[in-house]
């Protein structure tokens, strides 16, 4: 099973892609650039999902759910969102199909044409502001606090499984407030959140941060992000807060009036996650004999394999293995009894290794005689033999501290992979030798960020929040610099 | 607040969209036939969800995602669905905007036309059936047990909330077996599933039953269907559950090779439940003062109000309130303290009127003094001062007792409004007058069923699974017939 996979030294790009395929998480499908999200892929974003929507509403959020469609003339309306999505989407230009009068098939019916097309929505602020003008008229309607989960497309010309594909699926949060101050509150919020979510249960440190001018949202004021580190030394956003200011209550007139009775423009923020995160998980942690996914989110946290020799007792494995079944589940772990004869242990070993199963235990004929369990470690791969009247605990323990050693492994690789520099020539060369984020001055214009990307590829990842203030030099032009940012090549 | 709503003798179906608008349960939207559901909608929509996603997981099945969109070309390889569903679609025939040259705004790139248009999913059987041709080998691959939550359109002519909308929120079961005799096993639990949502979740009674060939899915072998009744006697499909056959194994060539190691085709079903049921739920229960909704299914199952008289004793009775409301939480209610005092008690009792809330527990000074509340039922309307100490037993208690009198009355309904007859006279007086189920023979051919329809409007609404045998003349042919079957007015 696991010499199937391309080893991350060969090709990681290709040991990305085998992981995806072999592990079940996704597959390719018939519609250029779309996938398919297969099941087990998809019980790591229930998991996930199921973390935020209670995030969520533990801060007060609802879920609401908004059309598919916008109308075409919806993205001109801000002026800066325009540039940023009015570009690669599909486009609903008719509503009818018929049967073509010469019998071949079918035909879009030439009939049926939209006086205006439909865009497919690539995110949801226009066609929400436009309704929220009818839900706000004053104070009292504040703060509106809604988030959808939903399928969103981006005609995307270069896919990748997960990473970035032309449909995914996303939660995004629209919320309006009587100032500023809250919007922003609010924005931040949202942004701990995000990082509690790959902190705690990804097990994927991140660094909260705002990114450049050019890097920040089609239409807001602010986008705050949270940055994560690859094993190949390439950052990737796992997600982002927009402070959106007035910008979508003035394109849309939604204005409120407020506790004096003054009309204003209402305030506003977005926030999402996306299916990518799925993609950094995968990144972030597996190896090269498969996946290796922290126990919080893992769709299956252990399985039991008997090791069956032939029919000897076989009886006794089966009525043990259902035992520890029962104990394990009823000791909340997603557990799974492989009795499934039809395939060989060593089968198993290596397929439950593939799929990054947390815990693995093995129970054979020995086991039965001194009352003892094998234990694997799918991280460390560590072996244990212990005693069977331990093994729940065991495994209970196991997962707290799989989950803390993945972090810690993550984190310290991270720590390992934020180097400063000052001088250009050692810029270049630790993006090419080393990787990992780069920390270094920048003149604040958006010219210099620019050419440092033509130059390296490497882009502002984010000025992180509790950046200290540094007089210093541009790294590329030499000119006043006040801080360092963060430089890294990114998915 | 209740005045504002349309009586249902005034104007049925105005009331219907008073109560939607009104109950905030949806909204329309810029967008022609879509709507926007809002949060308290979609709360609904998340219960019914979640009751639903625990069964199919607690049958074996697990959750997947699909592409949105379908090549044109898929929807012509099954011969019956390309006659069902190759009609109003909505086509994606580009993939990219402009800027206008002449700079008014944006506009399709011309240059960016699809080779193949692509078909937002009406349904997914054929971009399923194209997957499973590579998932599925043998016998060891099935069945397949797999689900998807989605949303799909369906360019509808006229539409009305939740009943009929262009885009709607479903879930779509596609399995696939070895043998028909799994397969139809799998079509039937899968409706027993729905009418356990329907008559233990939405206190919904719903007759289980088998579709006419004219009313059948387009590509199914077999229709099985639940139809539940509302209020004006116009019943309501409330879930439909098919038996593929092998029709879309052998349009997408999906073969799996059994124990003997012989190739065959897959065979299949499909099942599907969506927001209409939402809109159902609606129509069977409400009255004219606003939502009348099942406690199992309410977003909100209590509500406790406090009656100020200015500033006395208010800290008093706020914290009576809290402390109710912590102890009926606790007791797994979902219950609101609203002490919000810019609005009187008036406003709010029309308002969670409106809502449907299930239980009001009013909470004033002299309840201090005698150590009561007054407890109102939303369903009867029922009024009763209670002892303080006894109030989360009788509300904990009043949730059963709310849900099963809503299932009885709704029940009750239904039987009387199920009329046996064997005169078209009288067939058509009863369609008039009273409405309901019509029990009625039939002689099994599609032109008597279209010639009732023109006649009547009344469709076959199904043919009930315990349907007993019984020789008779067609209601409108008087040719010989074996069975009875239930026409109905539908939505």
């Amino acid at each position: 099973m696991s010499k199937e996979i391309t080893s991350r030294k060969e090709d990681y790009s290709q040991w990305y892609n085998d992981l995806i395929l072999k592990g079940s998480l996704a597959d390719y499908s018939a519609v250029r650039g779309c996938m398919v999200i297969k099941p087990y892929g998809f019980a790591l974003w229930e998991n996930m999902r199921d973390q935020l929507d209670r995030m969520f509403k533990e801060t007060g959020h609802v879920n609401a759910y908004f059309p598919l469609f916008i109308p075409k003339s919806f993205l001109t309306k801000e002026a800066a969102h325009v540039e940023g999505f009015a570009k690669e989407c599909a486009v609903v230009t008719h509503y009818r199909l018929k049967m073509d009068p010469d019998g071949s098939g079918i035909i879009v019916d030439p009939e049926a044409k939209l006086e205006e097309e439909l865009i497919v929505r690539p995110t949801s602020e226009t066609i929400i502001w436009n309704t929220y003008r009818t839900w706000i008229q004053s104070y009292r309607d504040l703060p509106l606090l809604i988030n959808q989960w939903a399928n969103v497309v981006r005609w995307e010309m270069r896919t990748r499984l997960f990473l970035r594909t032309t449909e995914f699926l996303w939660q995004e949060g629209h919320t309006a407030h009587a100032n500023s101050e809250e919007a922003i509150a609010e924005t931040l919020q949202m942004l701990n959140i995000y990082a509690e979510l790959a902190e705690n249960y990804l097990a994927l440190p991140v660094i909260k941060g705002i990114k450049s001018e050019s890097e920040r949202f089609a239409g807001a004021v602010e986008t705050y992000c949270v940055e994560a580190l690859m094993q190949d030394g390439k950052a990737l956003q796992a997600g982002t807060s927009h402070f959106l200011g007035q910008n979508f209550a003035r394109a849309f007139d939604v204005k409120f009036s407020d506790r004096d009775n003054k009309l204003d423009y209402v305030w506003a923020s977005s926030w999402g996650v996306s299916t990518r995160l799925i993609g950094a998980l995968v990144m972030a942690h597996s190896d090269d004999d498969g996946l290796v996914l922290p126990p919080k989110i893992a769709p299956l946290q252990a399985v039991i394999i008997p090791i069956y020799k032939g029919n000897e007792r076989k009886e006794q494995l089966d009525a043990k293995g259902r035992e520890f079944f029962a104990k394990l589940k009823s000791a909340g772990i997603r557990v799974k009894f492989d009795d499934n004869d039809n395939a060989r242990p060593g089968w198993k070993f290596a397929e439950y290794e593939m799929k990054g199963v947390p815990v693995r235990i093995a129970l054979g004929l020995r086991d039965l005689e001194n009352n003892t369990v094998e234990i694997v470690r799918r991280d460390t791969k560590e072996k244990m033999n212990i005693s069977m009247d331990g093994l729940v605990e065991e495994v209970v323990r196991l997962m707290d501290e799989i989950q803390l050693y993945m972090y810690n492994k993550a984190l310290l690789f991270r720590e390992a992979h934020i180097t400063a520099t000052d001088s250009w020539v050692e810029f270049e060369k630790l993006l090419e030798e080393k990787g990992g984020f780069i920390s270094a001055h920048w003149d604040g214009t958006a010219e210099t960020e620019t050419a440092i990307k033509e130059k390296t590829q490497a882009t502002i990842r984010c000025i992180p929040l509790d950046n200290p203030k540094e007089i210093g030099k541009c790294i590329l032009t030499g000119k006043p610099s006040i801080q360092r940012v963060l430089f890294a090549r990114a998915y």
